[in-house]
């Protein structure tokens, strides 16, 4: 029996810190299914923390840790050159810091996705990627880990019987490979978001999507990353959540329910 | 039926950071109860936290959060004006980063104790011990909250419903109404170790203390701050414990247990 | 022979940090003569004091160094207990690192104002204010020293022979004793701009404020402090400048010339 | 004229930081003719760095500043993927706050070193090493910029005319192509102080360090990096300075001075 097309929309949230303010979370928050919440390291404060969380269960989100390297100035941006256990830590530790915040206001924690440089990292540094699988493992086991689709974060996961969910990017666009075409390349970007969204609805309904060099390649899509700032941010949520219902594909976070 | 006369011998540790190293923790945890582990804030990373942990658990000493005032340059020793909501922000916080570092090694959290300005602040100021009492009961109800002995801060928990360990020292003159004598006055310190040590089993075996005008008080000792650093640090704690067990004091964390 | 009156408008600057971004630098410069530099403790990073000063250059806008408390995630304006040894470092420290910024862009610094806590601790702690002070005097005298009108601040440096600068403030309402009224009370702000500037010409033109009781009391006037961000920041901004200039009170930071 | 042997003996200094201690840089300060003090990114604060400039003063030490990258938990050793802007900017910032408490101690700064993986990234990365030569040259061009011998930071200052000081290590041995021998490697280390101690005389006397793979090669040496920790560095600042002392050499700070 076929799956649902079904696929969770997750957006960076909390991103805020002291006095700053960036983002615009309360805006984002009806169009998304699941919230990646700083956790002080790269952004994000208890105050906002709290506040983020409070607003996820409002409006039914899904909240997930969202760690990063200990780089304030560089918003967790910059590649460090970290060990594994350091890894490990870093991961043990955010995540506790809002496990407890949620537990405060009564949530519980759903997933957890590593931020910038760290995500990076993650990605192709099969120790880096299995020291923070272990450290969600040993931590809180039932969590779904995030992780860019087909990467060494989700095979690590895997391999710990960790959930995973592989995150695709609704405007990148992919190699031959399955990679993603690097920032730096002319062609990195999809702008016009009608390709995004179709580019999008064709992973989650089919498993593929069309390369650079022309033909589609594999790609499993469980849950799409939605920027939450930028001047558009805002309007391609709002589209992309209301076309891809429109579509009759179910936007929920978590691992796909099978159908019956 | 009276209680066996019981104690608590607690100590900060884990207070080193990155390259520095602070205190003597593997020297002092065959004779502590419970260790108060720093939790990033003032000191202690996620590294140290996890070695502290580990040391703990293998010398069967309690684990206790120990959050601390944002200000590492000053040791979380500086006294800041900050506002209840900001004090339980911070308390969840720490709370969190410890029990997950505890969880990844198989352990669990048995106490909070504040640590430095944040300690002494929610000693007199009843708004912030309120919140750092209601930011452990919000995050983990069962945990032990120390704070000076007949304080705001053990108030506070105690009207929530938490277990509360009053705090008392060793090497501190009292005053006659029950509080420590200023650090500032030149009868502050106790320098004799027997003294020391007499007052601590008047406190326990006697719930009374002399004080600098003359006549005892009551005072409830539940638990018996050690140092961890300093020069004598591991010589008195050393024959504190052996004397109070000689003396036949049951050395043991968390709340006494009634005699049968 | 009297003097032309003459008065600088100050605000705060360059406290956008990292990925961050606050205030309205670029719209305020135009209708400001001094500007006051965040200096990495409580905002500001090197690349924004970079781009700060370079704007303060590009606008013939006085630059300044603006100290602040260690204190980022309370943007420095909680109070902390420093000792004046702390104070003197701290101010030390960040005097130099603009210096340094402000040398590679070709520029040189005007004044020193302390930021948030710092400031309000110093109008009123003689040695916290003596030990910012000195730290100027220390490292480049011929700085001018901002601070509250009459503060202890301007005291400690009119004693060590530093100009200074007495500030004062547009939109807040003063007390016979010649202070502010505090926050707290509900008279504290003025929030007709029309008023705010007809106390600033009061104060230029005749050295007198009115005050909630009723008299005028004497207050100089040497620069008047300009908010950098709120709703109509930029609007008072503007309107304080055109209407001080229309009564012919001349705009420039520093010691006021006399007039021949 | 040939010029007479002279060398500099530099240690990283200053290096405490708050509550915590690290290296013995009072007892060191006697052996060594140049100092380089931690800034405040990886370690060091405005306490230490006054404390060091003052002992230095008082030793006849030359000061260097020493700026590190932003990562007190890493000790500045992780590598980070900074750009050359943002090299600049931590450059100026810590070069700026050092000269000011230099200043205020009534000191002038002599050198500038960059540390650990700072210093790394700038001998091999030469976008990285013309960023922080050039924050020197605009700041303060009468530095010597200290820097691997042969490095691109040597390079990048000679290119500005900046005078430089081409370091070389005791206790590390050489490859063919006159770079380290790097650290994984078994035979990286000179264990034995005497070998270690001919080794510097060699190149300070000859110009040439023998290699590991046999022939020596040529081997610019202004100044010898001393460690300022572990169990031997203390007695091997000693041995070096009297050994080199006995043999002739002079031991300065600086650029040689020609034999007349």
């Amino acid at each position: 029996m076929p799956l649902l097309p079904a696929v969770d929309l997750n957006c960076d949230m909390g991103e805020s810190f002291g006095a700053w303010t960036l983002g615009h979370d309360a805006a984002l928050m009806p169009f998304i299914t699941s919230a990646n919440v700083a956790c002080g390291f790269h952004a994000g404060d208890p105050a906002v923390m709290r506040a983020t969380v409070r607003a996820a269960l409002q409006h039914h989100v899904a909240i997930g840790a969202h760690p990063g390297l200990p780089d304030l100035a560089g918003f967790g941006r910059r590649n460090m050159d970290i060990s594994p256990a350091e890894a490990f830590g870093m991961t043990v530790y955010q995540l506790g810091s809002l496990q407890a915040v949620a537990r405060a206001e009564g949530g519980r924690l759903h997933h957890l996705k590593p931020h910038g440089a760290l995500y990076n990292m993650a990605a192709t540094n099969a120790l880096l990627a299995e020291a923070i699988a272990e450290a969600v493992y040993k931590v809180q086991p039932e969590l779904v880990l995030y992780g860019l689709a087909g990467s060494e974060l989700t095979k690590a996961g895997e391999k710990l019987g960790l959930r995973t969910a592989h995150e695709v990017f609704a405007d990148r666009t992919y190699q031959a490979n399955g990679t993603l075409t690097p920032r730096r390349q002319p062609d990195a970007l999809i702008t016009d978001a009608s390709v995004a969204i179709a580019q999008v609805l064709r992973m989650v309904q089919h498993g593929v999507v069309r390369t650079q060099q022309g033909p589609e390649v594999a790609m499993r899509a469980d849950t799409v990353c939605l920027h939450g700032d930028g001047a558009h941010a805002l309007e391609f949520a709002q589209r992309l959540n209301t076309e891809l219902q429109a579509a009759g594909v179910t936007l929920q976070a978590g691992p796909l329910v099978t159908a019956q």
